[in-house]
């Protein structure tokens, strides 16, 4: 931890398409923001563009959607096609709500509205693009390419927006990650009066994602925030390490 | 939203006393690191000092425990005396847990776990620190303190980290604010590809609070947080806006 921090939002990243190299695209983004990236920099991606990147894009108009699909759609005006992919995206269902919001559990384990399926207009049609298949492998990658074409290896986030029980509006979480350590265990630490702290364990890499946001922001087009000055812990664990055990979960 | 922001954790805070005035100790702390404070600003401060310099404290000898808190704590090993204050500051209970966990609804409707009771050794003797009466009107009497003394109007945030159902760890959020809009609702606005947001509202403070921790840490004895370069919008609405309204929520 460190007591001065710097986020920088990256400059000149358009739309991207399946297929681009996201590692070159940032190295681009980088220089035109003038900043180099280090080993001790932390990048923050959303998910959007890692999805686009890796092709994670259906045509509502390939989808058919089931009989329950169809059901649900109707009696709140929703797309049918577009809640077919909500449910094919989910392991289970945790709510179905009010205005036809769909609660469930993604394959990953994410619990978050509409499994991470987000539509928009793309060329006259109808796209949905879906959460990458696996988060973690998605930013191992990326962190590889910077590392290998570059040499350079900071940490790599993959950021959502996800809402939350009891509280307003959204934040960025972690959903994929490499090379840092997600989770701050502090327990048996002693705090600032030299007290051994009990059940402190930080979800660094969710405030990570969320302080990245304040710079990137949603209508800015900044898909790619460089955090700089955080003391991070090298680790091989992924994201994945911020999904709750179903067993030790209060709210199943 | 801005495209570059600084976190800097303010030096030379000590441990504060009942009756300290926090926004002179905040003024000190800022000279000492040699920042000026100024209006486009956000000060996040750690709950647990407000609860502190507000007198917030129990003594433990002094709590008599109702029968059904020695027999919860009894079960798990903890102190009941603990236990009856958590129970006292509840105004619901969400669920009780392995371990003794207790997750409830304060009276500020904020939904974590042992309603914000926090133990510690004090001179000899287990004192509990409870949550602020209103943390939005801390948050105000700093703020104005700071205008009245300094001629200086920074957006005030005070945050606390809670743990959240679904995924491992905590984060910081705000329970208190002043000044600042905490829900930042972008919804008919145009995204980056110029479609209209639907569902976007975002918990900026949220975000601040979480970001901040980044920069002061729980080790580190530095509860006060300066952001600068997000670009607030001013607003009269305390964090309390952050609070979902009970007959919007999914988890009651």
């Amino acid at each position: 931890m460190s007591a001065r921090l710097e986020l920088v939002a990256l400059d000149g990243i358009g739309e991207i398409q399946p297929g681009d190299d996201l590692a070159a695209v940032i190295v681009d983004a980088a220089t035109a923001t003038g900043v180099d990236l280090t080993d001790a920099d932390v990048l923050v991606i959303t998910q959007k563009i890692v999805s686009k990147a890796e092709g994670r894009l259906v045509p509502l108009a390939s989808v058919e959607p089931s009989a329950f699909a169809v059901e649900w759609a109707g009696r709140w005006g929703k797309d049918p096609r577009q809640v077919e992919l909500v449910l094919r995206e989910s392991s289970s269902i945790v709510r179905m709500g009010p205005g036809g919001l769909i609660i469930s559990r993604t394959r990953h384990g994410l619990v978050c509205a509409n499994a991470g399926v987000d539509v928009s207009n793309v060329g006259g049609g109808d796209v949905a693009s879906l959460l990458p298949l696996d988060p973690d492998a998605s930013a191992r990658a990326i962190r590889d390419a910077l590392a290998s074409t570059r040499g350079v290896r900071p940490a790599v986030i993959i950021s959502d927006s996800f809402g939350r029980p009891w509280r307003n509006g959204i934040v960025n979480v972690a959903i994929g990650s490499a090379g840092i350590e997600p989770l701050l265990d502090l327990r048996g630490t002693p705090d600032a009066a030299g007290r051994e702290m009990q059940a402190t364990v930080i979800a660094a890499a969710d405030q990570l994602a969320s302080a990245a946001d304040l710079a990137g922001g949603k209508t800015d087009g900044r898909p790619v925030v460089l955090v700089r000055g955080y003391g991070w812990r090298p680790s091989e664990a992924g994201a994945s390490a911020l999904v709750m055990e179903r067993e030790r979960d209060l709210f199943p």
